[in-house]
């Protein structure tokens, strides 16, 4: 079934250091075998997992809703998260009413992040999405929610025009890594430029979604004098 | 049981989001108690995979032994680890017959990288043992094999002069990491300043053990004269 394997080690090698190298492949190609059936159990382990936890997540949810403004103050607290918000993104997420994140169910296969918004004088969706898709091949694409801009409030054209007036980048020229000071919410979930290294998603996936609760409490915990941002 | 959830988030929340974050923190309780149980999940599955590996791997071991020089030959093919390999180290490894990587049973508390040498001109150990115990507080530590050397072959005293004379960090200021320049296969092997980065034990476990035919045989595949190193 396999002859490629019998005549894979021919060059320099004496009879018994190729027989050698042969018997080598075939326990190798053992040793694979029960690395993938690994790779499946765990993996099985996993979705369960998934589908045990998923009831709490979604009482979370429920829960979180009573809480003015959590998902907002969560991100605000958050160091990487407060880095790419401006001010008026900021304003809109105070109509950010959920957030979940769902693993596709082959795990390793991508995730999806959902924004839930109320009602909002910003864009008229109600669930704003950033997708990636992890692929076979080892390459990562994202994808995201076309917004629609309600007139006069559209927050993406307004920070990509303040930041060609800056001497940033245009939003044409996205080929590469966006430095810190050019990123924003809206460029951050409609750029699909470098989904291997979306860092933000990844914080959002593995930092805020298992605890949110710790970002939303932390200046109360961490500093004494928590109120600066008290309208 | 657990009375300090009852009053955690008493400072300035009313009494409805007071409720809410006491709610949450219940959800949260119970995903963690899910996690850790998906943990232990998944580390029976890895311990059962590597009992059924182990005969496979011991078998490799077995026949690896048929083949002259097969990890030295594996080591100076490996662009880190070749990176570290003195001259006469490499002559020295010409007498390892051996090495095997033991994960200790619980998986996340370490790993062990054994050397077995044939009798040499250079030390009288029969094995040499590089650790690390990863350890529950996460700090992890590395002990090895004292080395008996034999009366005028002792290698590493030989690197340590050497890189002395050409300016070198003395043996007793091994505190930070040894830029590459300072490095060896000894000095590596008694080496314990900093066991979070051991790169060279990372590429040994991680890289070399999954499947070290492939270094034996790299140079064959990707250049097409791969005799130089023939005597
Ligand atoms: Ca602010
Ligand atoms: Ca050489
Ligand atoms: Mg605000
Ligand atoms: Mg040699």
């Amino acid at each position: 079934i396999e002859p490629s394997s019998e005549e894979g080690f021919s060059r320099e090698y004496d009879a018994i250091t190729q027989k050698a190298l042969e018997d080598i492949d075939i326990c190798q190609n053992e040793i694979d075998q029960l690395n993938e059936k690994a790779s499946e159990e765990i993996l099985k382990v996993e979705q369960k997992y998934n589908q045990l936890r998923k009831p709490f997540f979604e009482k979370r949810s429920e829960i979180i809703k009573k809480i003015p403004n959590f998902w907002v103050t969560s991100f605000v607290n958050h160091p990487q998260i407060s880095n790419i918000l401006e001010e008026d993104e900021e304003e809109c997420l105070h109509y950010l009413r959920k957030l979940d994140v769902e693993e596709f169910d082959d795990i390793k296969s991508g995730y999806r992040i959902n924004f839930y918004f109320a009602t909002n004088p910003y864009f008229s969706n109600d669930v704003l999405t950033k997708e990636f898709h992890l692929g076979s091949t080892g390459d990562p694409t994202s994808q995201s929610t076309s917004i629609q801009w309600k007139e006069g409030n559209n927050l993406l054209s307004k920070q990509l025009k303040q930041q060609q007036k800056n001497g940033g980048p245009s939003s044409s020229s996205a080929a590469k890594k966006r430095p810190l000071e050019f990123r924003s919410f809206f460029i951050w979930f409609t750029d699909h430029s470098d989904p291997s290294s979306d860092d933000i998603a990844e914080v959002i996936k593995d930092d805020i979604w298992p605890n949110p609760l710790h970002y939303f409490l932390v200046p109360d915990i961490e500093v004494e004098n928590g109120d600066e941002e008290d309208d």
